[in-house]
């Protein structure tokens, strides 16, 4: 394993769409190498160890696991096969990066989590937008009080997206909605998650999908997920009792807007037929902070390998995958049997 | 009764926010005059009158009904007491325009249609949005085929609204999406409805809600209505197989933009693994088409002028009402009960 | 004349488009009573004088001005007329409130503005944005000194309009954008105007121009007017020193934004060659104040009441208007003759 | 030089900001190599090199184009140095692309051309906007007469960008807009050529600036160039007398705008005041093409090697790069003298 003093080696399962971009962007870390791909398809991991210029090129996971000068197994592969290669690098004492979600089963993120801490190593999940400089101050914003209670988290991710075989929609775009919410509000479970969806176009599998969870008593998130849609929507609105947040990624600046708008209930009247007259609006400023704009994968490349040198948590740790993963399985199961799923079995997760 | 000489008399009950609309709208029609004005509160019918010089102005219902010069009378009062006011104009034989919704009970919105029926009278609702260019348009291309199969409808109509003590934001806002959603489908009934919502800020109703509702075994609708957003949103999406369509009423010019988007099945595979390849995307060109910008509230009092002439069934009539209602009261039921409702009975309604 | 207790009498010349709005709002004021209309067009004035309870209707503007019971004459008569009827009120000791432009030639203009002195009667002009909260807010921020040094404004006002016969879109629309200028800059006649245009479509005046002026040594003000451009804009930005704001009058809310952003210059260097390494950016929040939303014209109504009962200056007084109409005929000279013209010929105006 | 069998060879001058660009884009294509780099800062030819694979690394431009290997030549260093380096590489008989402006002279562009025909190789120009798919459209537009005469063309580029030492924001912005209004015309010169700026912030150079060109008796074409804005504006109005266009460079997808709208005259009066009343507008749809959203760059590149491999001229050939700066000396001149300045001495260019 890597000491202070040297060099992580970054090993990169996996070098389809999104591993490449892991990889640039370990590469360009100043404490970090990466030193092995691999790829099922051979040409692709020779391709991107070509152009970072990566001795070790295999088509085998294991060869890339065994490799003693990995220390960070990172896992970009397909959902099915995430468990699998998690298992097997965490087993190999490596410290593990898997990209969202975490696995396609509760029982497996379960047993990552469980092997990732008695072997004492990072487990870290890729829920990139979490290291956003726009998701990052929406977690300030809840945790300083700013926002004051929290009514309400609504989130659309839509466009023309390529339809998968493998995984529904759900699966593929709503681990970053529910993993925003999940960094926004602190970590909490869902006491209930329903979901419907649909299927078109002939696809096995549902298209487009909406997501309900509640947060306690008061809290209600939406998540509205679509691969057939005319336009690109990627929007987060949070209502709160003191102000309210719109989170519009596709605004080229001012991604994040913060509105001094609410609601004061002034004196609570006995009688509903004038509770109307009883509740003040606050209509006041807006203001666009200026934010971090760094690329989120290159904060998220930098986190890891802090984490992996001082022994901090993760900002998106196994328990942050295994609680994404616990409403994706609660939401298809909703959608499956048209009904509301409980996720809280354990409040410690 | 009105004959086709004359001018149609036209009476109003309710001169809170809607009514004076109505009045100035059915006031310019050139073959109407408002001839009668009640509310409770006697001074806002007096200052109505008095700026479209009315002559009759009363604070009781029944003296504006039993006005032998009103043949029309509309019911712009809270939606608690639409089915009273409608039901003893309709038993009086006049012709009726009710806000929206018609009722707050579907048997009540039965009643009114059946009654409406034996009279051999006009029962009209107003659902405004209907009697826009945009929503005429979208109806057009949905019945003529241009989007091909209608995979999803999804509205959202969000804005720091008032908090009402007597109805929920369903009832106060989703009358718009659905009967928009009514009207473009052809007046099909939903076979399914559900909704969640939550209510904050020490509301008794819920200001914030999603209705679902599938349509046949393919079409997916969803409404988003919301007291308590920072911006105004008033957006419906319609996915076809062939085209999709953007309805962004905020917008000030191109209210409807049509895309030339959508999904083609090349060939159905055996396997699941390929389907991905077996899908090909088309992205062409977008267009916004030059719309009728008339006042909606100046053709729905034209148009329903012209239905009391002529006998034609109005655009919006007290079916569609009834259908508004069914659908309203399903998502009332989900909410109180946290299950999905089946609304159709009857397919002739 | 009025005294405080009594209410101000109001006369309107002119029915046209602008007319009824400007009646309208002096009609709600609380101290003030339209008691007179007039329009060439008879029936026009008759028209309004019905929905307004207006006593007095006339199409001779002499009869109007005569009128005792008229305190303020209001001139909303097209252009070329307005030096002649203001004359005539002003001679009759009214006070008197023109539209935009103020005279079409400045001689004119300063004889209107010398005769108002002489009358002791007050002499406003309709330069409507000046009273929008938006304006007001860029008044406040340029006095107060938020902006630091103003390098610019460039103000944009673009829309497919209505040709027009008697006057170019300069006279037309750039009296807005100049008035703008003239008073968030407190009042300063600009040292330099030019200006460049075309004609199109047969029309036999300027539908584009382009009006550029200078204000001291630093400040470059610009207007883009257009009435032949497929989208409306309206969009004055200043870059200050310390602040820059983007004031768009076509976003339903938010109109203001203010961007504390600007440039710091560390330190001069004697060579040109490393001028741009001392140069340093400032990128930092956005704010969108909340604005009084009020209509223009109600503040403006009330706001030249209370000059009239007061004695005040108006925000938009006569000399605004004929810096303005200075400015519109270097303009218009420096379109003629492709020359830069100057317009300040006495320091005090 | 190159023959059709064999690669070509492409060297370039200059690895600043624009350069690693250009040998990205030139690495990619099928038929070309680089095979030299050079820079002043020995290091920035290397990282280049480096990251390309590139043999030949050099802080001598003389010794790049001595190189035999080397068939074009790619000069991207500062402005001022254009000339002298553009005019060896063709004196060494090398095919040569230019960085916008082609030279900071119109003499030293007129001998540049000069000299690249008397060689009989490619002199192309780095005017990057013909090579998008919207510039092509709208030329494609023009051509055909589908907009009809052209009225105007109005084009603003500003952000807060960096301040440079040896150029003002004419020289280093309006390229882009001039090279974009010379290819959408068809190469046409401007009769006339005006232009005002102001240097702000300590600046040596304009940091604001207008230029006016007129083309023909009837097109006016305005530029609005600034470093110093708060937010970044791209855009290009045309309107025309059949139909007007909006490309907006900062949309994400429907960069091109094209409106059917315009004014009709269905009779010229004889007398000016009846007018407005015979000029008829036509408000229709509006539409946005599908365009190629290829970078811009990688077009450039493969069409400059075709162009050496035919004998075609480039789309962006030494006469636009002469055309351009014609008309940047002009805007120059007429802020320095205060003038307006013609630029069409000959007819072919």
């Amino acid at each position: 394993m890597a000491s202070i003093e040297q060099n992580l080696g970054v090993g990169v399962i996996g070098c389809g769409y999104w591993g490449p971009n892991l990889v640039r962007n370990f590469a360009k870390q100043e404490h970090a190498r990466v030193v092995s791909v691999c790829d099922a398809r051979y040409e692709r991991a020779l391709k991107v160890a070509g152009e970072f210029r990566i001795d070790h090129v295999t088509e085998q996971p294991d060869a890339l696991i065994a490799n003693p000068a990995v220390d960070l197994v990172i896992v970009a592969t397909p959902s099915f096969s995430h468990y699998e290669l998690a298992k097997r690098a965490l087993e190999a004492g490596k410290h593990v990066l898997v990209m969202k979600p975490l696995t396609t089963r509760v029982d497996h993120a379960e047993e990552l989590v469980s092997l990732a801490e008695r072997q004492g190593v990072v487990l870290a999940v890729d829920h990139t937008f979490v290291y956003t400089g726009a998701v990052r101050r929406m977690r300030e914003l809840v945790e300083s009080g700013e926002l004051g209670d929290i009514y309400y988290l609504d989130s659309v991710r839509i466009n023309l997206g390529l339809f998968q075989a493998d995984v529904n929609v759900i699966w593929d775009l709503a681990p970053h909605d529910i993993s925003i919410i999940d960094y926004v509000l602190g970590g909490e479970l869902p006491t209930e998650v329903s979901a419907v969806g649909a299927s078109h176009a002939g696809s096995p599998t549902e298209n487009i999908a909406y997501v309900t969870m509640r947060y306690g008593p008061h809290t209600l998130a939406h998540v509205h997920v679509n691969w057939l849609a005319p336009a690109k929507v990627r929007r987060t609105i949070i209502g709160g009792s003191r102000q309210m947040v719109i989170y519009d990624d596709m605004e080229p600046s001012e991604k994040l807007k913060i509105y001094d708008k609410g609601v004061t209930i002034t004196q609570q009247s006995g009688t509903d037929e004038v509770y109307g007259q009883l509740v003040s609006y606050r209509s006041g400023d807006m203001r666009a902070p200026k934010l971090d704009m760094r690329e989120a994968l290159t904060t998220e490349a930098e986190h890891v390998l802090h984490c992996i040198r001082t022994g901090e948590r993760p900002r998106a740790d196994g328990q942050a995958g295994l609680r994404t993963v616990r409403i994706l399985e609660a939401a298809q199961h909703s959608i499956a049997n048209g009904t509301r799923s409980r996720t809280a079995r354990r409040s410690s997760q």
